[in-house]
C-alpha cells in the first residue's frame, strides 16, 4: 500500500509521493515538453517480472498493456544472452559474425518462402522509413498510400503516415489517405466481406490519385492489427483487394508486423497469414528484442537485389552480435514455453470473458480481437454507436488505481486496448477481467 | 596463427577458413547484397576486450578504428550496468524513471548553459532525423545545408544529407551542399583563417540559395570532426561564420557530434567547443552507449517548447531504464578512469609519431587530427596533392594483414583513418606507428 503524501510530515522516512513529483519536475526540466507522460497519476515504475510492474512504493499493477516486454518483464534468458554476449563482443555488421546470419535465418524462416532478405534497424521506424526509401527506388515512384489514423513511427519520412499524429494541413502531396476497414464505425457488420472489399478497393483508388497528382505510388503500408484504428480484424478479402489495388498501380504491399509480429495474434506468427496474401516488404519492431532496440526489414530477393544496383546499408547498432543474441533468445524463449499456445489458450478465455462483459454492460458496443490483442469500443448510446471516450478514459484511470494496466486507443479515444506480455496466463486474465467489471459497473453508475 | 585453408583435406579438426568462407555465403543469401564487409579478406571477429578484437582463430587485431567501444570493447562496468538494469526493468518514458532523468541530467551537464533540453533516440540517424523535423517546425522552413562529402545518417530526409552517399542527381531541391573547409587539398595552408572564413561565409551563401528556391534554410548541419572529409580541423573562424551564415537566413546551426563527441579530439567534450561557438542543437551517438543503441539530441528550452506546440515526441526504445543505466555508466567509466587525460596523452604521443612519419615518408601528404583521430592524406606527389587510393587501400589490406586495424576515408578514398576506442594506450600507439611504418616502406617501394 502506497503511503499517502503529507507534504507538512517530515517524520515520514520515505515519502513515494513527493519523490514522485520530484521526479516529475526535474523529467519536465530535462526531457522538455514533447514528451507525455501515462495517466493522470503517473506510474514511477522500479521493476518488472513476468506480466508485472512494480512502482517504487512496491505497489505491484498487472500489466495488461506492454507488447514490447513480449516474453514476460526481465525474462532472465534473455537477461542472460544479453549479459553474456555483451560480456563477449558488439561490434557491427562490417565484420563476419554468426549471430547476424543464424538471427536473419531464424526470422526468415517463420516467414512464407521468397520472402527471404533479412536488413537490420533499430527501430520500427527505421524499418518503415527504410521501406519508403526501398520502396522508391525499386518502383520508381514517390508517392505512399496509408490510411486513416495510422501509426508507422516519427521520422521525417514516416511521420506523415502516422496520421493518427500528423494533422491533414502538414500532409505532403506523396501520401495519400485511405480510409480504415472498420466495420463497426460503419455499421457494415451485415455485410463483411463486401465492405472488406470496398475499403480494399478504396487503397488502389488512392493510388490512382497519387498518380494524378504526378507522384505515382511506391507502397502501401498497413499495420495488420490496425491497432490506432482500435484493433480491427476485417476478414481476409481486406488485405487481398488493397494489395492487389496498390500492385496494380505499380506500387509494392507492405506489412508493418511490429504490433501483429510474433505470434500477438495467437494463430500465426504474423498478421497478414490470417488474409492468405504475401506481403513484398514485412516490417517488424516492437517485441524483436523484448526492450532491446530490434527492428528489421524483410522482403524479396529481386526487391533487395534492385535496391543495391544504388544503394549501399549499414546501420552502426542494429543486427550487431549483441542484437542477434537477444533477438535469437526471445526467438528460443517463445518456442521452449510454447509462448503461441498459450496466447490462444489465454485469448480464447480472455474473449470468452470480454464478450460475457458486452453482454452486460451497455458501454461495450464492440470487442475485437485475437490472441492477446483487444479493443473494446465504448459507446453512450449502442443503436447510435456513439463513442464514449470520457468513459473510456475514465474507466483506464480506475483501472490504473485498482492495479490493472490498459491504454486508450482508436481515432475517438473511446477503446481500451489490451495487449499484454505474451506470458498472460488465465490466472491474468481472471483478475483483468474481474478488475474491468467493477470499473464497467462504476462508469456504467456515472462513476 | 591461422591455418590455411585446404579444401581437398578432412583431417582438419577446426578450418577457419571453411568456416569464414560459409558463414560469408549465409550472410549474402540471408542479408542481400545492399550490406558491405570490411577488408578485401572480411574479418570474422568472435571477441572484443579493451582495445583488441579477436577472431575465430584466435588471432588478435589492435583495433584502430572502432569509435562506438570508446571505453574498450566490453568493458566490465558497462556490461554489468546493463546486466542489472535489464533483470530488473525496461520499459519506456511513459511512465516516470529516474533513470532518463538523471541521464539527461548527465548529459546536459557536459553542454554549455542553456543546450538544456534532451530527447533520447536509438541511433545517431534518428537525432539527424529529428533535428531536421524539429528545426522545420521552429523556422518554418524546409530547406537544409550540408556539405560536400558528408555523412549524418540513412534516413529518407538524411540520406540526402549525407552526400558521401547520396548522388547529386536523387538531391532533392531542398538540400543545398557547401564545400568542406578542406585546406590541405585547396592549398590554403598559408592563409588558414582567411580560407576558412570564405568556406563558412560558403554555409550562409547556400542558405541564400536555399531561399531563392523557396525553400528557407532550417538548418545548417556539420560533423564537428569532418570525419567523411578526411578529418578536417578547420580554426574557429570556420564554425563561427558558418553558424553566423546560417542565422542570419533564419536557420538553425546543428553540430553533429556522432563523431567527435564523448572527448574523442581530447581537450573538449565536443567537437564544437574548440571554435567557441554555441550551436542551437547537438546531436549524439556512436559512442553514447558504447554498443548499446543510443542517440540523442540536447537543444535550447525555447527551441523544444516551439517544437512541442505542434508535436509530441515518443520513440519506445529510447530513454529506456537500460538505455540510460548505460550511458551512465559509460559517463562514469570516462570519469573514473580519465579518459579524456589518456586521449590527450595517447593522442600527442601518437600525433608526435605521425608527423615523424610524414617526414620520413613523401607519400604521407598531410597528417590532421586531434585527441585520438586522426586523418593521414596519402599522396602521389606532394607539389600536386595528387591523391592515392591505391595505396590507402593497399595499406589498410596490409595492416589487417599484420594485426593492426584502421580504415580508409576522405572524397577520394585516399586517407587513413585513425578513430580507436578511447582506451588506447602509449604501448597501442607505439604497435600502430611501428606496423604503419612497416606498411609505408612496402607500399613507398612499390608493394
Amino acid at each position: 500500500m502506497r503511503p499517502s503524501a503529507c507534504p507538512g510530515t517530515r517524520l515520514a522516512p520515505y515519502n513515494a509521493a513527493m519523490e514522485r513529483n520530484d521526479l516529475r519536475r526535474r523529467r519536465a526540466r530535462a526531457l522538455g515538453p514533447a514528451y507525455r507522460l501515462f495517466y493522470d497519476v503517473p506510474l514511477h515504475i522500479v521493476r518488472g517480472e513476468g506480466a508485472w510492474l512494480y512502482d517504487a512504493d512496491g505497489r505491484r499493477y498487472l500489466d495488461g498493456y506492454n507488447n514490447v516486454a513480449v516474453v514476460g518483464h526481465a525474462h532472465p534468458a534473455v537477461v542472460d544472452a544479453l549479459a553474456a554476449q555483451a560480456a563477449r563482443l558488439n561490434s557491427h555488421t562490417r565484420y563476419l559474425h554468426e549471430g547476424v546470419v543464424a538471427y536473419a535465418e531464424r526470422l526468415t524462416s517463420l516467414l512464407p518462402d521468397g520472402l527471404d532478405t533479412c536488413m537490420f534497424t533499430c527501430t520500427g521506424t527505421e524499418a518503415n522509413d527504410l521501406a519508403v526509401r526501398m520502396a522508391r527506388a525499386v518502383t520508381g515512384h514517390t508517392g505512399a498510400v496509408t490510411l486513416a489514423d495510422a501509426y508507422h513511427g516519427h521520422s521525417v519520412a514516416v511521420y506523415p503516415l502516422s496520421t493518427e499524429d500528423c494533422p491533414a494541413q502538414e500532409r505532403p502531396p506523396w501520401v495519400a489517405v485511405a480510409p480504415a476497414p472498420d466495420e463497426y464505425r460503419a455499421g457494415a457488420r451485415n455485410r463483411r466481406d463486401a465492405f472488406a472489399a470496398e475499403r480494399g478497393a478504396a487503397v488502389g483508388e488512392a493510388a490512382a490519385g497519387l498518380s494524378a497528382r504526378g507522384h505515382g505510388a511506391a507502397l502501401f503500408l498497413c499495420d495488420t492489427a490496425f491497432s490506432s484504428n482500435g484493433v480491427l480484424m476485417p476478414p481476409p478479402a481486406y488485405l487481398e483487394t488493397a494489395f492487389a489495388g496498390i500492385r496494380a498501380a505499380g506500387g509494392l504491399a507492405l506489412a508493418d508486423e511490429v504490433q501483429a509480429g510474433l505470434w500477438r495474434l495467437g494463430e500465426q506468427a504474423w498478421g497478414f497469414r490470417a488474409a492468405g496474401v504475401v506481403p513484398d516488404i514485412v516490417t517488424l519492431g516492437k517485441p524483436l528484442g523484448a526492450g532491446y532496440p530490434i527492428g528489421a526489414l524483410v522482403t524479396r530477393r529481386d526487391i533487395a537485389e534492385a535496391f543495391a544496383r544504388e544503394h549501399h546499408y549499414f546501420n552502426t547498432f542494429a543486427g550487431s552480435p549483441v542484437a542477434a543474441a537477444v533477438g535469437l533468445a526471445v526467438l528460443d524463449v517463445i518456442e521452449a514455453e510454447d509462448i503461441p499456445r498459450n496466447v490462444r489458450a489465454t485469448g480464447r478465455h480472455l474473449a470468452d470473458g470480454l464478450h460475457g462483459l458486452q453482454q452486460r454492460y451497455p458501454l461495450v458496443g464492440d470487442v475485437r480481437g485475437a490472441g492477446l490483442f483487444f479493443g473494446i469500443e465504448l459507446v453512450r448510446d449502442r443503436a447510435t454507436r456513439a463513442p464514449a471516450p470520457d468513459a473510456a478514459g475514465r474507466i483506464r484511470e480506475r483501472l490504473r488505481e485498482n492495479g490493472v494496466l490498459l491504454g486508450t486507443t482508436g481515432p475517438h479515444g473511446n477503446v481500451l486496448k489490451i495487449r499484454p506480455p505474451l506470458v498472460f496466463g488465465r490466472a491474468h486474465a481472471d483478475l483483468l477481467l474481474q478488475v474491468l467489471e467493477e470499473s464497467l459497473e462504476w462508469a456504467q453508475h456515472g462513476g
